[in-house]
């Protein structure tokens, strides 16, 4: 157990400057009737002057639990495992991805779990003790998107670790209650931290209508052996290292040795001669989901797409994922946990960003709470 | 302008007892950090012992104001134009609508439009002036009906003139701002407050997968003449009146009209007969929406809608209708307006009862506004 | 090999009347192009004055393979593996199920694999030699049903053993080219019979939306536990065993033992009780799919399931599911081995029917060719 | 009437070669049985040695009617109106689009309609004297995109003028009974004609999600003042006249004038600044649909599109359009009228596609019946 007030986090500061730093442990909101409560109680006797200000803060606090405190409703969590993730590493490197550009000291990490220590007032569905695993994406307003269902496309949502909003790569870190998910006990703190990872896939899935029996060309690492050898050990039926195959030779290998045209490509690469592939390869009436993200204007055999029905869909983040994700990891239909090979305890950060830096296996993981290491 | 305070609303108290009476007008929030900031202000110097649980309140509210305020963002509303539903009148003849029961005053009303007289903090998309409609649900939580963009079932919904949730049936209202929609000029007051039952037709027709060229079965007002001459008047392209025939020479009959079977059957009764009438009525592949509800249990033919691939699908209210229907009313693809039959000011709201309870016209709209009465 | 002409079936021919005989061994169309070619050649300079006639047909010759052929492309294969269906054992007690009445001798079976003896002018995927599995029925006509990807609901479809449409249990039997689909190696003929079941399956399951991470509540031979021990054996995670509880009472117990309602109920028995629980069970917004069917009439609770938006969809067979079973097959997704628990070879057919009539083990297997008696 | 035999023909040989010829009245197919009958009945008193080829002959023709015939069922049709499209055009100027090449002289036509004049066997929703709209897609084999409701995309598909199938723009044609679709007396045999265009729209709005309310851009005829003024005819609200602007110029444009930005854009020019134009004008998680083909490759914004989530989709011709287009004819709620601006006999066809050609009005209609010209 840390000491009151200590929570150790990984702080990138500018370009090239990460830093361990200790930040106060934040309180769960909200707590606002709470607090006035004692506060009207407190200063009941001892203002006259005040008291029709405070009377309007007393009926605030009833208007925001009677009426929306749900949305509000946080929870205090002790960090256990969070993964570290390309954009992390990027934005240590770079200071900024796109648009988006770190201006003041950000906490890392967005690929959490960690344990419910404290609740704020309406919080009903977790308690104190409750393994959790914690959805980054929060949304700030009730906008189009979010009331469609949507939600990852909200312009304004709150984001982990990404600037401004800071990230969980911490000890304590409080988030709103509704995007923590209980984990069951038969899945780990680490599976727990790695369904955001795994929340791209089932949301790519979902968006390229992957089904029972579909064939899915997925385009990757297909310049690695090894990570091609990890892909077979995690599900991939076959596999199909590239070399200076052009778009329409890869897309003739991948009929060639799955027997068939697939139904849908996942393009994870961003890479122009990728994504060309990919619409070479799918079948007419198939979808291609563009997961990796490259240059900004790419050139693709658009005719070739549209007369045959090829759907090209991109896919920003996740929603709606986490339920689906406990799911499958607790009825051990996936496997994660070989995904995972390295750990680091939180006080050594530094090191496990420049392993994963180094491209070294392929997920690394960082153990947050000392009294617990354990996947 | 109605006097400071003064807020005539409509109010049932218990089955048989509906009374005009005079309410608060209320604030929209969340103005906490205001207030709070105000308080603040005046009681720095004067207090010392306090300070922490202070300086506890502003962090609450920067807090507030920092994360997710957009969710309490609140309007006040001048309202203009309120329908009478059906429900309204069963609340005030019966006191109850199967669970929910009125256990203390409730304002009445939720089929509505006004225009924002004062704006919360963090409302961006709203300004004093502007004429709106206004969606009675709003959800309290984000729980996984919200999350995935059918926050109607969202078990703890806020709700208009649902117990316990007062409605608009008065001078001045508040309203998420989230829920209160933009009325464009060339859509009046009125036709904003039909919104809420033309929703009803919306979400129907989406959950039936309603779209170009849908052959459509509504069976609804099939035994008043003038009614099916005001479904003539409004959109319908055959109408039948139904007097003792079996549910499958309903449905014969229907197909016969319509020179096929439809693919669409609207049910709008809640009567046994007629949803079995529905089922045999509708095209192999095609289904049935059920909107009106009668008794729990009804006895249906299963086997012919099971073999025939007939779907059987329900509505509760609806959802994400408002945006889809300001758009079919300001291009002028349908027109609701002949459904108002009745107006009366909102101080003869009793009569106005009165006349909605003996069954006349269509649509008895009240007048809240005591300086614009206009459409 | 059989001698010429020599094709054992099993045929009913009334209520009660099972026999096994001898049928022809059929021819697969269309060869009439090249039969009237032969016939032209042979004729041409025996014949004047039919001149005119001939070269009518042979015009229809060339219309047929110049045009449409393809979908009247046959193939004859020689049967391997023909698993009994309760419908064939009740069309050999009863003489009829519902309107289908067994009035000419009618061959049984449906549940079927084979090779590729010959083909049809026109056939070119599919060569002899080809293990195949046989999708029983095949649209007569290119209506709307067809169309539109659902011809399991096109009503003069053609389908194996339902009256007057012959089956496939028998020696040779030749189908539609486009209805008869390609085993993989690694997918036996048994499980190529088991296709037909299993597609009942998929089928419900693409009617109910199952997909990644869904949780479904089977209802089916819950009063049984050596069935719920198969259920589990095949996937099932949990099973209950039902004996008089109320349907409230059952959904309930579905809810605790899962931890959430689910979003699915595939209802495989037809009871009314059953459908019942089947609706309380599901959550708001999830789907009851009937696959048992019952008597015509059921009591059901229709306010329930509409307010809480629970679809009510039946099946009738299945259509586009033959690729989607061997895809799930030929990757080991699932393993529907283990439900043959009985094999006869054809000549016994008479002893396994009355096996399956006294509901032994789970599924009876026929062997058809004398040659090859292997799963 | 045309003397037996005459058939006027608009038949492309090679680029630049368009012809008007006479070619004999097609026999609409299948009266193989009848054929046969008769050729056996008059034969089989003939020969003795033939008899078992024609054995076989008959069996087929019994094989023919029994099993699978209605796919086979052609209807003859007296053309009325037939409509000039830009790929007629493109035919006679260039001998070819893409890989479909003019070998053989090839009738012209598809937008079409007429009247039946005679029926093949098993044609049971037709008879003689039936006015009708023709769609010119007819699959010639039950594939995977056939059995899924998606023929348009079957790669063996008959289609009207597009080598080497004859199209319709003559006197007397054959069809597909199954594609041939009956008129209502309030539709004319020109917007019959028009529903083979306006499919393209039905099919583009399908595949985009177009539904009740939605906000579309259509991206076409932005250059010519005129065409803009009859979009606006037809159903535009608003129209842009577009010159120098760049893509995202043009998007902030529409967004503009539309008040917000529409959730489908469909993209009818094929030019690669619309297609950008539209990926940049459409709304976060809506969809660019791309009706306008132009070169093979495009480049495009294609992160924008990715992590907006819209999605891109082509369209190759229709399905299951016409009775959908004839249920929006009958009801009036389209209105195509206003397109035909040019009227010639079919005689005149030379002229009426000199007159296409130099881009005059909108849609130029050929009269095939010279006793009907009316539209």
């Amino acid at each position: 157990m840390a000491a009151p007030g200590q929570n150790v986090a990984v702080v990138v500061h500018r370009a090239g400057d990460l830093r361990l730093e200790n930040r106060p442990i934040p309180e769960p909101g909200p707590n606002v009737n709470l607090h006035l409560s004692i506060l009207a109680w407190h200063l009941l006797w001892v203002l006259g002057t005040a008291h029709v200000l405070l009377s309007q803060c007393l009926r605030r606090s009833v208007f925001l639990q009677g009426t929306f405190p749900p949305f509000l409703a946080e929870v205090l969590l002790r960090m256990h495992s969070v993964g570290i993730c390309g954009s992390d590493v990027h934005y240590w490197q770079h200071g900024r991805i796109g648009d988006f550009v770190v201006k003041d000291p950000m906490v890392l990490g967005h690929e959490a779990s960690g344990t419910v220590v404290k609740v704020g007032s309406g919080v009903t569905h977790l308690k104190p003790g409750d393994r959790v695993a914690i959805e980054p994406g929060v949304p700030r307003e009730m906008d189009e998107f979010c009331k469609t269902g949507r939600y990852n496309l909200s312009p304004t949502i709150f984001f982990c670790a990404t600037p401004p909003d800071d990230g969980n790569l911490c000890r304590y870190y409080k988030h709103s209650a509704s995007y923590c998910y209980k984990l069951p006990d038969n899945v780990t703190f680490e599976e727990g931290a790695l369904i955001e990872p795994l929340s791209v896939g089932i949301h790519a899935c979902k968006r390229a209508g992957v089904t029972l029996g579909s064939k899915v060309f997925v385009s990757g690492s297909d310049l690695s052996a090894s990570r091609l050898q990890k892909a077979k050990e995690v599900g991939a039926d076959f596999t199909i290292q590239v070399k200076n195959e052009t778009p329409q030779e890869v897309a003739s290998k991948v009929e060639s040795v799955l027997g068939c045209m697939p139904e849908i490509t996942v393009e994870c690469t961003g890479v122009q001669a990728c994504i060309q592939a990919g619409i070479y390869a799918t079948r007419s009436g198939g979808t291609v989901v563009l997961v990796g993200l490259g240059p900004e204007m790419v050139t693709v055999p658009i005719v070739n797409a549209a007369v045959r029905e090829v759907d090209v869909r991109g896919i920003f983040r996740y929603c709606n994922t986490w339920p689906v994700a406990i799911a499958l990891l607790a009825s051990k239909q996936i496997n994660v946990k070989p995904l995972v090979t390295h750990r680091f305890p939180l006080e050594k950060a530094l090191e496990a960003f420049e392993t994963t830096k180094r491209g070294e296996g392929v997920k690394v993981m960082l153990k947050c709470d000392p009294t617990d290491q354990s996947p």
